[in-house]
Order: structure tokens, then C-alpha cells, then sequence
């Protein structure tokens, strides 16, 4: 027994040693979904086929697979490959690059995805702000117009490093690292870089045969007015035809989500509308094409990969920045459809399956592709079973690439714009920040930084100025740490926050103060301080004196050295000042820190408490009995 | 009244807006030690003389100053002034500039100090490491031999940098960012630098006269030996004769505190015996002496600050650096010591004082100017009672460069090294290091690799490397934060974690888990899938059903929107599995947030309660009614 006679023993148990702890705490940070519970139990021979399935889901679900689901995924995969074609073409337009590489796109990574991934949501595919990031970056440094050669290498060496990122982050087990970008960067990145696509799209939606390269709204808007006497109203007119009639699609799945596959097909058709249009019409109109689409499936690239030193910094960049931010959409949309279905996704198998797609797809003539959120819920809503919907996909275009394709070389640009057009409009969500701005007024600040920074400087200095502001964010939540004062709500045994509980009273001479943080270097001095005012406003208050001060831990996971070096320094002040001071319920790894930095002994292992109210009770004992003391002389 | 009929009531009150909260959390960041809290109290009259004795602290003390105080001023301020001239001539000589800048800085900046500072014990003067930093950093741009005058002009100008950056971060109140360098840097960084400067002193205790620029460990080391031919016994005789000396007065002091103006006196004496030594042997021995000093106050040195856009960068790195490490040493120092007598040093205060004085310094030829541990350490000891031995110590200086300043020419290289080395022997503080490692692996980690950084690639970069490390480390804090499953104390009403007491049980079918830490951005879904974990284990572990999860929240101080969207997405993923959700006692932060984001009506008010002991009996209560029901049927 501790402290009074009433109290509540408090567990002083030797400290687990080192390597249990660090054990422990390498788990939790790199594997806190604990994969290998289930494959731990079994005999060895079970054992490394569970291994082999974990690591290459295919082997799981193929086994199991059966005529009955396959019926859903075929719908699923020939839906989003009808998804897959003006995508893949409008993308590759965006990324200036031709666009038969978008087509080849939508084939070789969804196979590689279905070996590998273990979302059973997920439409392969590529992404509208990875596109214009990458012409952005590349395009910063070879003109896709006048060496397109050199630009398509140095696009495939950005995939592939990009791929190689995500596989090295995947295997180290570093999704961590994805969890510093937060949803309010997402937010606005994601609504900048539609508003900047939107403004590139004025280009086909006008006619227009003259545009910046740059992709700033300054130059862009400049651009746009610079060359207004190209404007040709017949193709506006179209244009503005296509995007309403894809708006209405939209809207009609809104209304009624059963009707999905009316949104789905939109784009296809109004591909193939255009098509005819132009076919007929083209001069006429001055209508733009895409042009030569040549038959036959992806050539190899690896040989195209280029690695002069003298240019590689852009590829780099680019590869690093795509490669970050298509996990972050990836998975984030992975999860968020697995949720929805009660399925867990795993991050970091996730990046390693990625990783695969995009290093394999640079080899076989693909960019960046990742799960792109309007794939992903055509994929769901068609009522997708399995990553098989992926296999559909890629056979699909097979069929496209072999037979199909170069009848879309009459597809017209402002089709295509009409197309990105309307699906950048669901990506600029204002309500999700105007939402922000009523619940947060830091994350709504961090979401803007990313919005205006992606609007105005560029995407990859917004992106980083908004996680920037985060880390500012979480930093300063380290560094100024809250602490409250608690109170005794009547006639019950609990203490909570007097200022969230008015009706909580204290105790005259005992200050009892709740910390609620991680106690280390960046706090360690504030916390002293702190608690000194807290002492010196306390007098103020009750005019009269403190006698102890009770600190409740029970919110304080961890202390550092420098912590416990403050506790101590604390307790010399407190001292000096005749106050005492007692701890409440340290916790597991504090009280193993205490203890073996000895600074429990100097505390001295009475003053520390499992409860509250055990402090508090044996306070006022001996408050009453000094009382009494001095009464009686 | 809410949940269960004898349950405690919830305060769900409206949240208190955006203005109130913005404010309060303005100040928690830069007034943490609420300044003004005595100011506030008075009418105008007093209110602004309060202020101006606020801002400059000397109309505050000098009033009430006294003879009796003086006495003990005098004593302490020509104690720290024997010292100043054989540090200053020593540690100028680190930074590769002329002794008699060192016994300038000893003179204005200690009476700009007295006049802004708010330490009663902290006593001015220039600092090794900082000293050599210049030397690395300015020395790698103009050398000090072959451009003296520019050399010194790039010095004053870091030394203008570094005042410029501690006044600024004072007046903005960015103490905050000095929390960010912790002890165990600090240790490993004192550590490493102190090697370097001992291995740089084998030149004067060798009596070399070749020597390299070069800083590094290998580099140094490789000079000595490769001129071991300049090599001179006669030097390092009397250099580890003085050598033993100090450490001997060290020594003596360490034994009896009393005795502390022996090791005080040390240097000095080494000096005139020294000047003695080298006046009669100096030819015949090989003395290398300091050689010429003016006599003559300081003069203006604002005209030769330099500007010159090409050098810039060199001053303007070595102003940061310089300006935070001092920030940081003075701080740390000036709180120690203040700790130990019952005296609060406002940190921000004292970031303006250093910025003044090292502002003013840059104009009147003295470089970087800090509160250095050993000089203060002096000062405390002597019993000084107010910034008032600062200013004795400069009357003295002032004495010394009027009249005696010629006669420390003829002090010799050796006494020099000699001093030096003895003060480093200090600052390699192994004992800490191996505390270090018996009480935290990651502070060890973070030492020793400041220690290493520092001797083997750069001061700069050592410094960064640790900064950096121990960042990382702040942030898995918040990425990964412990949770723990709770159970009850038998015959209590107290629910603590499982793990630290084995004696506490679970409650079949609910499963409790404390949460402890902000949840945000970074850890958001990391905490989702740990809650899914603990689930998972729980069945495994009862081989049984958990119907609900419990979170005790107390110790989450702050919530952001992605931590509120976390919580709506784990509810209905529970849900989903048929298991119900309750919360704990949400703080007052935590608490608006979910009433802000309408998250509370969601989750259903009547699923939040005040304690763990509500929760349960609420929860056992409708397991057994549930049971009942299915009994009756």
C-alpha cells in the first residue's frame, strides 16, 4: 500500500527490457494492422503458402473464384473500359503525350494491379493532376512538341521512378509517410489542380490552335485572352453541347445511383458522337483531332529509358511528387470504398502492388497510373466482385488496341475537353470547404494554401506549402501541449476540467492539474511554466495558498529524458516554495522511464497515486492533521 | 440526464466561438508565461511605467539597487572580468581574429546586457563553439590570413545577423523554436565541438607552425602528423604543465564549492605567468605569443559591415547557426541557474537582450556574444545580485584596454591552448551520454549522432542531422500514439491499462480502450485500424463476441476535422460488424469539435459518457436486458 491508508496500490513493476520495447515499437510503427497474425499459427507447410498468398493476393481470391461473381466483374470491367478510353486519351492530351500511351495505359497495369492488389474496389487508370504534373515538370525541361522523343523517355523514366518509390516505400513498410498528407491538402491540391485543368481546356473548348505551355492561372488566363481572335464559336458551341449533355449524366446519377451506368457511358458516347461529327464535318468546322492512333498493343520501352544525368533531375522530381501523390489518392479511395464494404485495404501492400504497375508500366510503354476516384465508383456501383474487373479491363482494351483504335483518330479535341471538363468539376469541392471553414479554421487555411499555391506558384511548391503548414501544425500541438484544471463533481468521485464543467469544484490548497500530452524536448520547458502559472493564477484566485499540486498523467503516453529532467527541475521550484508535489497514474512507459532514470525515488514513491481522488483524500489528511497540530499548541 | 438513469451528466454546451478560442490559443503559443498578468491590474500612469520596466528591465532593479547589493556586485563582476581577458583573447584566437576583438566583446555587449536582461546571474561574454562555427563558416570564404580586413568585416556582419535573428524571434515571440533543440542534442553537439577544439589546440601545445583550415577530425588529426617534424617538447612541457594546473583548480573547486575563485583565477594567473615566461624565454624556447594589442576602447566598426551580395551567404549561415546556438546556450544556462535560485528568465526577454547586444556589438567591433556556462558559473559562485557585475566586468575590460592591454602581448600560443583545453575537458559531459543511453535509446541516438555529425562531417550538419532526428521522432509520436485496453481494479470503480495492472479484468462483451494523444491528420487512420486490431484480438483472446467498444478519451486534448471523420468512419465500420460505439469523456476541445461538425448527433448523445464506470454500468445493463429478452422467448 501507498500514500494513505485508503489508497489504491500504484504498479512500480521493473521496467520491460530494451528489446521487448523496441520490439514493440517497431511493430507499431511499421506494422500496426499485425498481417501476420493469422499466418503465425499455422505448420510451416500452410505457413509459406499463406505467405506466398499474402504477398500475391491473387493466389487468395483466385482459388475461390467462381462463374457467379464473374458475371458482376464482366459488367464492372467493360463498363470502366468504356470509361477507360476517353480517359486514357484525355489524360495523355494532358500530359502532352500521344494519345495512344493513355490506351496503353488502361492494359498493362490493371493486369499487374490484379496479381498484386488487394483492394477488390479499386478501377485502374490514369489520374487528370499526375498528368499535368508531369508535363509541368518534364515539359519544364524538354518541349513536348519539339523533341517529343526525349519528352516520351523522360515520361517513362518518371514512371518508373515513381514506381520504384512506391514499391521502396511499400517494402519498408514507410506508409507512415502517406499519413502526413492530410485531407485538407487533398481538398485543395485536388480543387486547384481542376481549376488549373479547366483553364486548360479553354484551349479545345475554343478552338484555339495557339496556347502557353505553362500551366499557372496568371499565363493561362493571359494565354486565353491573348489569342481570343482564334476563339471559333461553331466549336464553343459543340463543345458547350458535349458538357451540358455530360453535366445532365452526372446529374441524372446524383438523383437516382442506380442509374450510374448513364454517367458511365457518357463520356464514350460522346466520344463516339464526335467522332461522327468530325468525320463529316471536321473541316468544315476547323474541328481539331487527335489524329494517328496506330493498331496493336504496347511496344517495350525499356530501352527508351533515359538516365543522362544532365536532365534526370526532372524525372526525378516528377517521379517523386506523382509517385507520392497517386498513393495518396490510391489509397485513400482504396480505403474509403473498403470501409463503405467493411473490407480492410492494406497501405503498404498496396504501395508495393503500385509500385509494380508503374515500374512494370514503364517498361511496356505506360505513365503513371493509380485508382482514379471516378473509375473506382463506376467500378463499384457496376457492382465489381474481385480484381478481375481489372482482367475485363485490360482484355477489353486488348480488343480496342488491336481492332478499335485508330477509329478514334477522328475523335475531336473539344470532345475531350468537354470530357476533363466535366470531371474536374466534381473534384473542386466547395462544400468540403466551405465545410472546413465552419469546423476548423487551421484546416481550412491548410487546404486554401494548397488550393491558392497550386492556383498561383505552382503545383508542386502549393502542395508543399500546405503540408508544410500541417507539420507546423501537428509541431505546434507538440509544443504547447493542453492542461486543465480539475474539479470534483459533486457527489461523485470523478475530477474533470472546471471549465468544462462549472459545477466541479476544487479543494482549498490542493491544485490538481490534468497534462495531456507526450512530455519531451519541445514541450518540456512550457509544461514547467505552465504549471507555474497555474500555480501563481490559483493564488490569485482563492487569495490564499497552495499547498500541493497533483498532476494527473493519465493522458501522458510518453516522457523523454528531457521530460523527466523538467519533472525534477519542477519539483526543486515547488519545493523551494514549500508546495508538493504528486503524481497520478503514470502510465506503463512513463512510470518505466521514472523508474529507471531514478527519478521516482526522488519523487519518492509515496506521492504517486493510482486515482485522484486517493491524492486528494490523502492531502487533506494531512492538511486536517497540521491543522490540528497547530491547534493544539 | 443521459445513457443510463444513474450515469453522470455530459456537458454538451454550445462551443465557444472562434474569436475566444483563436485568442486564447494566440497566447498559449507566445505568452505561455502570460507577461502582462501584473500590468494589467493598474491604472494607466503606473500601467506604462510598468510596461517600460518590462521592456527594459534595468528601471526595475536599478531603483531598489543599494550599496549592500554592490558589494557583492563589485566582488562577483572582477571575478568574471580575470576571466574574460584570457577567454576572450583564447576563444577570439578559435575564431580566427585578432585578440583584441575578443576583449572587446567583453566590454559593450555586458552593459547592453545589464541594461535589457532580465538574468540576475547570467554574466557575458564570447563562446568556443560559436567562436569556431564563425571561424568554419566565414573561413571557407575569405581566408583570415590572407584577407584579414575582409575576413573581420564578414564577421561583424554575422555577428549584425545573428543579433538581428535573436531580436526578431524575441519580439515575434518564437521562443517556441528553441524548445525544438533538445538537451541530448545540445550534449552531443557541446561534445563533438569540444573534441574538434581540442584537437585544433595540438597546434599551440605542439608548438606547430603549419597547421590546416580545415576543421574536420580526420583533417586535423592528419595535420598534426603530417607536420610532426614542427613538433616542439619544450612547448608541450609547459603546456601540460599549465594544462595540469587548471585541472587541479578544477579540481579543487569540484571538492570544495568554496574554493570556486581558484579555478576562477586559474587562467588568468596561467597568463601572467605565461607573459613572464615567454618576456625572458620567449626567443629561446620557441614561444609563439598573440603578439600586437592596442591600447584603446573599441572603435566603430558599422562602416565595415559588408553587404556584398556575392559573400553574403557565408555571413548569413553563420549568423543563423551562431545566433540559435547562442539563443539556445544563453537561454538554457540563464533558466538553470535561475531554476536553482527561484528566479523565472523570460525567455523571450532575454532573445531580445541578446539581440541588442550582439546588434550593438556588430557596430563597436566586438563579434558574438553569448551567456557562456563557465563565465556565469564564476558569476553565481562569487555571489553576484544583479545584472549589475556585468557592468563591473565592463569598467574592468574598460581598465584593461585603456592601460594594460600592450602587456598580453607576449601571452604565448601555449597558455592559450592550455586554457582552452582545460574549459572543453568540461563540456565533453560523458556522464550524461552514458545516462543517456541507460534511460532512453533515441535521446542516445540523437546525441551521438550531433557527437559524430559534428567531429566527422560538419558543425552545421552535425547540428541538422540531430535537429532532424529528433523531429522525426516528435512526429512518430504523433503518428503512432499508444493506446491501451482498460480494466477494472477489483473493488474499485477505476479502469487502468491491463498491461501495467494484470490485476485488473475486462468485462465480457466490451471492450475499453484508452486513447491518448491528439488525433489528426497523422494518425488519424493509423488509430482506426489499431481500434480494429484491438478488436480483432479481443475475440480471439475471449474466443468470444465484443458488442461494444468503449473510448476513454480523456487524454485526447485535440481533435482535427480528419480526426473527426475518422471517428464517423470507425462507428460505421463497427456498426457494420454489429458492434456499438461509445465515447468517454471528451475534453473541452474535443467536445466542440464534434458538436461543430454535427459528429455528436451521429454517434447519438446519449452514447457519450463522463466515465468509464457509467459507460459499463450503461452497457452491462442492456447486455443483460438483451439476454433476458432472448431467455424469455
Amino acid at each position: 500500500m501507498t500514500g494513505a491508508n485508503n489508497s489504491h496500490q500504484v504498479n512500480f513493476g521493473p521496467p520491460r527490457n530494451f528489446g521487448t520495447v523496441f520490439k514493440s515499437k517497431l511493430k507499431e510503427t511499421f506494422f500496426p494492422d499485425d498481417p501476420f497474425r493469422q499466418i503465425k499459427k499455422e505448420p510451416f507447410g500452410r505457413r509459406s503458402i499463406k505467405t506466398i498468398q499474402y504477398f500475391v493476393p491473387i493466389f487468395e481470391w483466385l482459388p475461390k473464384y467462381n462463374f457467379g461473381l464473374f458475371k458482376y466483374d464482366l459488367l464492372a470491367g467493360s463498363t470502366i473500359a468504356s470509361l477507360a478510353i476517353p480517359q486514357g486519351i484525355s489524360y495523355a492530351n494532358l500530359a502532352q503525350l500521344p494519345p495512344i500511351i493513355g490506351l496503353y495505359s488502361s492494359f498493362v497495369p490493371p493486369l499487374i494491379y490484379a496479381i498484386f492488389g488487394s483492394s477488390k474496389n479499386l478501377a485502374v487508370g490514369t489520374v487528370a493532376a499526375c498528368s499535368l504534373l508531369i508535363a509541368e515538370t518534364i515539359g519544364g525541361v524538354v518541349s513536348p512538341e519539339e523533341n517529343q522523343e526525349l519528352y516520351i523517355s523522360l515520361v517513362y523514366t518518371a514512371t518508373l521512378f515513381a514506381g520504384l518509390l512506391q514499391f521502396i516505400l511499400g517494402f519498408l513498410r514507410l506508409g507512415i509517410l502517406v499519413d502526413f498528407l492530410s485531407h485538407s491538402t487533398i481538398t485543395g491540391f485536388m480543387g486547384g489542380t481542376a481549376l488549373l485543368i479547366i483553364l486548360q481546356q479553354m484551349k479545345g473548348m475554343l478552338g484555339m490552335k495557339h496556347f502557353t505551355h505553362k500551366t499557372g492561372f496568371v499565363d493561362v488566363v493571359r494565354a486565353i485572352f491573348h489569342y481570343r481572335d482564334e476563339w471559333t464559336w461553331q466549336v464553343l458551341l459543340i463543345g458547350l453541347a458535349f458538357l451540358v449533355f455530360l453535366i445532365i449524366t452526372r446529374y441524372v446519377k446524383k438523383k437516382n445511383p442506380k442509374l450510374f451506368w448513364v454517367s458511365a457511358i457518357g463520356p464514350i458516347l460522346v466520344v463516339i458522337v464526335g467522332c461522327i461529327i468530325s468525320y463529316f464535318f471536321a473541316e468544315k468546322l476547323g474541328l481539331a483531332t487527335v489524329g494517328n492512333l496506330r493498331k496493336g498493343i504496347n511496344a517495350l520501352s525499356i530501352q527508351r529509358l533515359n538516365f543522362d544525368p544532365a536532365l534526370l533531375s526532372a524525372p526525378l522530381k516528377a517521379g517523386a511528387i506523382t509517385g507520392m501523390i497517386a498513393l495518396v489518392e490510391g489509397i485513400a479511395i482504396g480505403r474509403s470504398f473498403g470501409i463503405a464494404k467493411n473490407e480492410q485495404v492494406d497501405g503498404n501492400k498496396e504501395m508495393v502492388a503500385y509500385g509494380l504497375m508503374n515500374i512494370l508500366g514503364s517498361f511496356t510503354s505506360c505513365y503513371l497510373t493509380t485508382g482514379p476516384f471516378s473509375k473506382t465508383a463506376v467500378n463499384v456501383n457496376s457492382g465489381c466482385k474481385s480484381p478481375m474487373s481489372n482482367v475485363v479491363q485490360s482484355v477489353c482494351m486488348l480488343f480496342v488496341l488491336l481492332f478499335l483504335a485508330p477509329l478514334f483518330r477522328y475523335t475531336p479535341q473539344v470532345a475531350l475537353s468537354a470530357i476533363i471538363i466535366s470531371a474536374m468539376l466534381g473534384l473542386i469541392d466547395y462544400e468540403n470547404a466551405y465545410h472546413l471553414f465552419k469546423t476548423d479554421k487551421f484546416d481550412f487555411l491548410i487546404c486554401m494554401s494548397a488550393f491558392f499555391g497550386v492556383s498561383f506558384i505552382s503545383m508542386d511548391m502549393g502542395l508543399m506549402i500546405s503540408v508544410g503548414l500541417a507539420l507546423v501544425r501537428a509541431l505546434l500541438y507538440i509544443a504547447r501541449p493542453a492542461t486543465c484544471k480539475l474539479g470534483n463533481i459533486p457527489n461523485t468521485n470523478l475530477y474533470r476540467d472546471m471549465e468544462q464543467y462549472p459545477i466541479a469544484h476544487g479543494t482549498p490548497g490542493i491544485l490538481t492539474l490534468q497534462l495531456g500530452s507526450p512530455i519531451y524536448f519541445a514541450n518540456a520547458d512550457y509544461m514547467k511554466e505552465r504549471i507555474m502559472r497555474w500555480i501563481r493564477e490559483e493564488r490569485d484566485y482563492i487569495n490564499g495558498d497552495v499547498e500541493y499540486v497533483l498532476l494527473e498523467m493519465g493522458g501522458v503516453s510518453v516522457i523523454d529524458i528531457t521530460g523527466v529532467e523538467s519533472l525534477l527541475e519542477l519539483r526543486r521550484s515547488l519545493v523551494s516554495q514549500g508546495i508538493k508535489m504528486k503524481l497520478i497514474n503514470p502510465r506503463l512507459e512513463v512510470m518505466e522511464k521514472l523508474v529507471i532514470s531514478k527519478c521516482i525515488d526522488t519523487i519518492g514513491r509515496e506521492n504517486v497515486f493510482l486515482s485522484v481522488d486517493d491524492a486528494i483524500v490523502a492531502c487533506r489528511y494531512s492538511l486536517e492533521s497540521s491543522k490540528q497540530d497547530e491547534e493544539s499548541f
